[in-house]
């Protein structure tokens, strides 16, 4: 694996799962593959989870770890030709991604979108820019669009709990209210996940809300979230700002503020003996009430435990293909 | 060891110090401990000599180390329940806590007092936030109230210093003027730590900074700076700001800056040829002068040194209790 | 090695270079030598090359390391004595260097020229203070007046270039145009190397950037620019800021924004095929055109590539030396 971006990279998801358990039941069992090589960790916004989790696996892998913080603010790179550079841009790119991929053996990259310039978010700029001029294998810990990281804990998640049954589990993808405006690379990376996993996926919210379709694919969309959410066995809640498809002048806003989609008792005495799910970090009153977070149906600290697992099967993935360089 | 907050959690102190002058002897040797072990360093406030030793520490036992600094002002844990969270305060620490303590095996919290809620800071909410929910052994890096890495280190120091001679050492902990109001932990945790040890102890400051009766026990106080001193073989010198004991509505306030408490020549001419000790940093010129902080007499620097020996012990002592987990 | 500031601290340059080469064959031969030992980096100033290069250069050697970043602003240290330290510097540097240095086998400074008063500047204040406070081998990350990991590493870049010819190579050192005022330290250090080498050097700049004769030495100087490049086989641009040394009020001004000194094609059609060099990082336009920086002839990668090989040799050395203490 030379990147980890979409679904697809991750190849049979069976197979993912199974080397997902086998690393969970041993997590240093591949430690020889990271000796002497080095991961750089580049944030260009800040991170908990995934700074911690992503350190974590890498080490656990026996790799050494270099963290970057980037000032999104301050380092800005120059990306066009014939530019005299006498403004706030103290570097071209195609010095400075060589220069630090010169230093490490793998690079993940953190890159919020900017919410401001659809186009310029969904092109994946700067992830994209790292895979051309770095010549390293390079994955996402979120950037514009993705947040593949976290799909694949989801459903590692998801796998553990479901384990022994026959049905397909309804999962249900549902927006809820929050009071800043939030990319929508959670939701896109779960949407592509949940395509390609075995389950019957629904994805809910009001209108104009519409995901990208590169990445909701073929999904039921229904607007009436508590018909969406009758018999459902995993609900993933989830804020998104407006992403822009039906109105693109709405992109990165803010449609609506509709406390009736906060997810309470009321919406998860609809479900299957539903599990709550959200990615964390999560603003309980707007989309989760304490009682439905707290309560033993909810998965939330184990979706993010198993952030270790899904990057450190990832990171093993990317070793092996080293050997081959 | 599941905590290392008071003298209690160490045991025994003869133990305790002929343990710190084994891993004196060799740093390395109980390597084989920390071994796919990793030590999670929080910090809610800066620091350096805790964050150096400390990390200097969990190396030498073979640790992985993540250090996290967490801006206090940006990162608001809320506390409460059936709160709607659309302030300032992006996550609840029910999540935030055990989801950190998941990416690690033992945590050290750096968390300082406020200083204008005295309730707020003695009932040392954070660090037992972190002890209740995180279900890893805890550790802490100077908190609102305690510094006992410090007292430790300093207890370390005074024993090298003793060792062969047959009496008690008087052992004199002195308030001495400072420009900014400083937090009480260490004159807490000295005191905690005197009391336990085999010295004898007095204390002295202005009116009005009696320390908690919690931490000072039964520590004879003597409100006579220069008589305290008389035949001290130990002078241990620190600001503190005002811990509200016998006026809560002072607590965290400057009292006095009198200048005549700042410990010079005159003030170490009627010790026992005593040593001058300070945790550092120390202000020159308030807390005590040029001369006697560079004398022959001054431990300054060894007892900044035995930090990394005193949390040695407290990380092997956890370390090995995890073996039975 | 004990210290590393100037070209005289690595012996001879040719042996210098095969070990450059060696350890660049097998970047981890010498992990050995690292083990239970940590290197601290204290960046008083951003870094982006130097931090990682080095860091993975000590890293390689099997080293801990712990990364320090002090604010400049914020971390001030009293240097006089018999001052009363109320004001913005919280510790003086007889208590601060030393503890750190308590927590470390071996020290990394970075720290810029203020470029406002020369003589503290040239006097290396910060660097000296910690040769001479710490008791620790100190090596320099970009210093008031001196780059010497760059110097090296640049050395190191044209020696693999220049193999297997038999003439000594011509090399300029070429001042270029910069929108803000920089400092000395890579063309001083540049200077002193190559005036160390078997090469023919040659140092072009306008009337009042002339390099002190600390550094320049007796190289030769040419204030016009084209007849300067004439035949060179390295041309090595960067802009620096007026070293004072013809006129000491103007010190750390600039003097000149001349574009007629930006190396373009036209220049480098002078050269005899010469090599593009540049320490990074470079703003295009202003030092360099795209097309000479982009061109087969341009080593500002190779040479950002060979910091991890120049700073590994420097820390080998270090180590090397411990063996003795």
């Amino acid at each position: 694996m030379r990147t980890f971006i979409n679904v697809e990279d991750i190849g049979d998801i069976r197979t993912a799962l199974a080397e997902a358990q086998e690393i969970k039941n041993d997590r240093f069992k591949y430690q020889h593959l990271g000796k002497n090589k080095t991961l750089m960790m580049i944030f260009f916004n800040n991170s908990l989870r995934t700074r911690l989790s992503t350190q974590k696996a890498a080490m656990n892998l026996g790799m050494n770890v270099i963290v970057l913080d980037v000032n999104a603010g301050a380092w800005k790179l120059e990306t066009e030709r014939g530019v005299i550079m006498d403004g706030d841009k103290s570097e071209h790119l195609l010095e400075a991604i060589p220069v630090m991929a010169s230093y490490c053996d793998m690079i993940g990259v953190r890159s919020f979108a900017g919410l401001t310039d659809r186009d310029y978010d969904y092109a994946e700029t700067v992830l994209n820019q790292f895979i051309r001029y770095s010549g390293k294998p390079v994955f996402a810990m979120e950037t514009a669009t993705v947040h593949p990281l976290q799909a694949f804990a989801d459903l590692i998640t998801m796998d553990e709990q479901w384990q022994n049954r026959n049905a397909r589990p309804k999962v249900v993808l549902t927006w809820a209210p929050h009071c800043r405006a939030l990319p929508q690379a959670v939701p896109n990376s779960f949407a592509q996940w949940m395509n390609a996993a075995d389950v019957d996926f629904v994805v809910t919210h009001p209108e104009g809300y519409e995901l990208d379709p590169k990445f909701v694919g073929n999904a039921r969309v229904e607007y009436n979230q508590m018909k969406a959410l009758e018999g459902a066995d995993f609900v993933y809640a989830k804020n998104w700002s407006c992403p822009g498809v039906t109105c693109p002048e709405d992109y990165g806003k803010i449609l609506s503020k509709d406390m009736s989609w906060t997810i309470d008792d009321a919406h998860m005495a609809v479900t299957n003996n539903g599990k709550f799910m959200h990615c964390l970090p999560v603003r309980r009153g707007l989309i989760v009430t304490d009682d439905v977070i707290e309560s033993k149906n909810s998965l939330v600290i184990p979706e993010a435990a198993n952030r270790e697992i899904s990057c450190s099967v990832v990171i093993k993935r990317m070793l092996e293909c080293m050997k081959d360089f």
